[in-house]
């Protein structure tokens, strides 16, 4: 998101969304991966957007909105945990960014035949694997030799700074 | 993730992960972003790597991932939709490397203090207002004009291809 | 860049550059890297930027950038070497984003005290090494296992697709 | 590069480029991005890898290396300008990150059939329309409001931290 008027600003306006709809169309226990997947299929489904969801195509858009996310927090330096100082609107058009990755990410996934809750539950299943607490606890030296979470169960590649 | 031997690799050769054992873990409606977010926050706290997880630390991790992930289909042209002709390997691979950007988005929003699921929902309302069905189906000159799902509710801006 | 008015709408209202005006700022041989490290630098000094080109404020507004040339292929599907079917001012909007890349790159590497030339030759005799023409030419199953020019020479990792 | 010999090992053990010899093929002003776009040019052809030189293949390689320059920076906090505190190796690794990155581009700008230079040179004029210095020097609450200079001359569009 780039303009001036940003869907921040329309949702703003907008009246807020009735939250216990929201939990309703989760389910008790909150929002699944899977619920945001169909419901992504429908909107694309509906008009007919298929035909342009190829995985590269949405790949690229999905760099595009990680682009648009960059931008929020380009020429603030380092911000604090929890964004203290940001006005509510800033935080609003961070949720849309954070969103847009989100969505184009699970959207990928779906058409590329990826299960990705099987893969992230794996994932972390691995990353524990890789990261022993006792190995990896507490020293920033270590945190220096070592990746975090989200990284890859058997790379030793990031010497530079993996936490 | 850049290794010849990669997590993929690590996960081949392990135990398949209990599928009951997920759907436990991840109540019957499936995996939620909340309990992704909570692994994470847990997995951080375990390794005390809370100190190196500031909101721009996390992005720039994502933008690695993300360079990863885009790593996977460099060389390949354009791939058919559900990746007939990958080896079982490299799909789990994709896997991780998706899994890999999902972590860091959830644990970047969870720093931040951004609900993840709920701005996506309402990202997803406000596309659909944006994108009106009527207006949005079927024409592809329609869709150069027009942005698509997991784009900003109210930008006009691009002009070149947007879906 | 992603409003509706592009600066290559701008570009095109505007006079063209004089190409004999240009190559005397660059010389006989053309536009170096150096010439525009200098631009930029006075750039930024005139309006008092230097205070906010702190090394990673500039590679998130490099990311910013390669989000925005993304956007620019993101809907495309594959496209042929010289973009032969594109508008002249999608070309120019093109050759925008291009810049906007280059340009904070070069900056960041000032910026950090890299000189991105010699670097960028080093990196060259690199790839020869690595690359030799014997072993890589012709076999796409080699090219397969090996990455492209401005990849790493020691680097394995790629089994994917390098090139 | 994510490996943990980096061809900044290599470069570290190699002997040293001959700056005259460097200079002699950059002629007496320095690199020139010609001579760059030549040299990726024969390199590609010598090794036959033309045919998986597509546009997009191109700038997908192009975001792979921006992750990795990202790795760079991932855990680091904020960093000084000129990195005073980084060992020479490190700064040998950032230096062949930041020429994968600009490789890329100059060869993706090249199968495009953009003079990049020539598209430079342009954007630093529109920039220099959009930021007139009386405007743009010295209010910090300004630079908030306006982007920075290789952005989008017609762009108003980053109004959360543009500079």
């Amino acid at each position: 998101m780039s303009n001036t008027q940003t869907a921040a600003t329309a949702a703003a306006a907008a009246p807020p969304l009735n939250r216990e709809e929201m939990k309703g169309a989760s389910g008790e226990g909150g929002l699944t991966l899977e619920e945001l997947k169909e419901k992504m299929a429908i909107f694309a489904k509906e008009r007919d957007w298929d035909q342009f969801h190829s995985p590269r195509n949405l790949l690229l858009a999905l760099v595009g909105e990680v682009g648009e996310l960059s931008e929020i927090f380009q020429w603030k330096g380092e911000v604090p945990r929890g964004l203290p100082d940001w006005e509510e609107q800033e935080k609003l058009h961070l949720g849309e960014e954070l969103s847009d990755v989100l969505l184009y990410l699970i959207r990928l996934s779906d058409i590329c035949g990826i299960d990705l809750g099987e893969a992230a539950l794996r994932k972390i299943e691995l990353n524990a694997i890789k990261y022993p607490i006792n190995l990896c606890k507490g020293s920033s030296r270590k945190h220096n030799r070592i990746k975090t979470i989200p990284d890859d169960a058997a790379t030793t590649s990031n010497d530079n700074g993996g936490v």
